[in-house]
């Protein structure tokens, strides 16, 4: 650990925006290069985001545009960090840019390309970070307690088709509801998800078109906070009117698994040994992961992820990671069942990992038939 | 251009996840890989993502799953490709992460980084896609107008600050009727700026807390279409009551370089040409470029950008590009004036440019004093 803290690292924006924002606790430009050497820092950003970022930085971060380096922009990022920071060697992670990295090795730079994370320490949550994360959260409860009402108010049309007042309720007006919530809540979401149906076999489809009744609904709200820039992940899913006897059933082998990957948690749990806890909790219960006519089926993603300053960071719950949680870990508990006969069920939390347990950031009731 | 569309490119998500969205008509999933050769393609993707995405491609794409591939997602990438496409030669974009490159050529691969675009028919607009940025364009403008008439309709304290209803004006209220707006609109915005007096000096400060009278206003929407993913963008900046002689001519001068970069855009026009025009507008009226006291002031940003599936992407109009302009390009132009101790002017719009000339996207009356 003392040798990553001591030895230079260069973070590019955007693609490790959230690292540059960590170290120097402002939100960073489209374009910007940090080189990180201990606690000091320089932070290369254009012309027309100087004055801006140095009056907002953290104290031992210097805000430097190539003109004040004796450059200029288009002489390119190897020309500025060679006139302004005294070092040859430095470590980048695996998804700096390829052209700037052959750059600077031509430019007689040694990088080393890093495997792991160049900013291990997001993933222990401040005080204060668990404090935003929440209040992401919170805006998502919110939000989500908005959309559970819009559907409960609606009643069905002899087709099953969703209606209040005579007007079809739809994948986009549930998500406009959300959205508008999160507004009010300072929060922004970008790819929220009501699918109903068929829709909601597929993790990730967003849904779209009329909802119906006795079908599943997950909704899964993720909103980031414009004022923190923290995350929140919620997931639920509920069915208006009576559901078959199937889909209950799947709904609480999920509810379940949910249950029991959350008894598993605590500081010192392998994120794996989570994972599988939730997911032999619904094989036992007679659902079945794996390909179907090329299709796969059942318990087809990971646990859950970290939430932070980004929406997925580390640590992963995933079988094929088998890392400690530790206290400050903040994480999502997913489990989910997809069947594309039958439709999907996923249930999401996001905690915060304790010495011995977890605390739930927002607390939202779990009920399948509204 | 013959090469480049026949030999075998590797794209990678996020970093070039609008060319996989553009070449494979789908927005791709966080983590994608899509080798493409000539018309063809194989998309990567994980297990969840599978189902969707194979449903929902342009035809000549096919969507892989590791599994598929007789490997899995804990092999990696080299593994997938290694089992799935009989190439050795590839062409990346130079944003390409590093990590995997270095990985792909320990494998064998033979890597060409490449410094253009790796889509640059993304440049030219078809009519479909001229019509998705309007849409954006429109839902902006109805934005800019909901948020002009919520501060024409306050009346200054005696302190200055706008209020309506005893209600104090602030940035984040009028942000947040643009959100909500935008919303109306199927669209969403993430940055967007209410810049008032200092902070209006700042091109890219958000702004923040009570509105004034008598000081700018800058006001720049940028939303992206949740249906169609085609952004668009548009500023203006305003006063409350009267705005001082010197703030009036500065607005007026920014107006001028407005109309006449306007009117040397057509097919055939250089960038850095109609740059030029704007900036010398500004300059002739006695605005002039460069730091005073080591911060950047004037005219401090380039004239404009595409913009598209991303909200900054080629062309750039800026005096560093020297590259022609041609029929369906879309650009903003946007100059603009900062000064710390006056405030910032910026006027922009979105253009489609023509063989003649250009189509402005939506139309928006630009008044100073309202």
């Amino acid at each position: 650990m003392k040798k990553r803290e001591t030895a230079p690292i260069l973070i590019s924006s955007p693609q490790n925006a959230s690292d540059i924002r960590y170290l120097c606790g402002t939100e960073p430009p489209e374009a910007a290069l940090l080189v990180k050497i201990g606690q000091r820092g320089t932070l290369f950003v254009s012309e027309m985001e100087y004055n801006r970022l140095r009056q907002t930085v953290r104290r031992g971060i210097s805000v430097v545009h190539p003109e004040m380096a004796g450059s200029s922009w288009k002489k390119g990022p190897v020309d500025w960090i060679e006139k302004s920071v005294d070092v040859k060697k430095l470590i980048v992670s695996s998804v700096f840019p390829v052209g700037l990295a052959e750059k600077l090795r031509q430019a007689g730079f040694e990088l080393t390309v890093s495997e792991e994370l160049l900013c291990p320490q997001r993933k222990i949550k401040t005080a204060e970070e668990i404090k935003a994360v929440q209040g992401s959260q919170r805006a998502a409860v919110a939000a989500m307690k908005a959309a559970i009402r819009q559907i409960a108010a609606t009643e069905p049309d002899r087709s099953g088709i969703l209606r209040s007042g005579g007007k079809i309720l739809t994948s986009e007006t549930v998500r406009a509801t959300i959205c508008h919530t999160l507004l009010d809540h300072d929060c922004t979401a970008f790819e929220t998800i009501v699918a109903c149906g068929p829709h909601s076999a597929d993790p990730h489809e967003r849904g779209s078109g009329p909802l119906c009744a006795g079908q599943p609904i997950v909704i899964d709200i993720f909103p980031k906070s414009g004022k923190t820039g923290y995350w929140g992940d919620i997931t639920r899913t509920v069915c208006r009117g009576a559901a078959s006897a199937g889909l209950k059933k799947m709904y609480s082998a999920v509810k379940a698994a949910h249950a029991a990957a959350l008894k598993r948690v605590k500081a010192g749990a392998w994120t794996d040994v989570v994972h599988n806890t939730a997911a032999e909790e619904m094989e036992r219960r007679g659902y079945a992961t794996g390909p179907v006519d090329g299709v796969p089926q059942g318990f087809i993603h990971g646990l859950g992820h970290g939430v932070g300053l980004e929406i997925h960071e580390a640590p992963r719950v995933s079988p094929t990671v088998h890392e400690t949680l530790r206290a400050g870990h903040i994480i999502t508990i997913e489990p989910g069942l997809y069947y594309p006969e039958t439709g999907g069920i996923r249930l999401e939390d996001t905690i915060a990992v304790t010495r011995d347990g977890y605390k739930m950031l927002a607390s939202c009731s779990k009920h399948f038939e509204i």
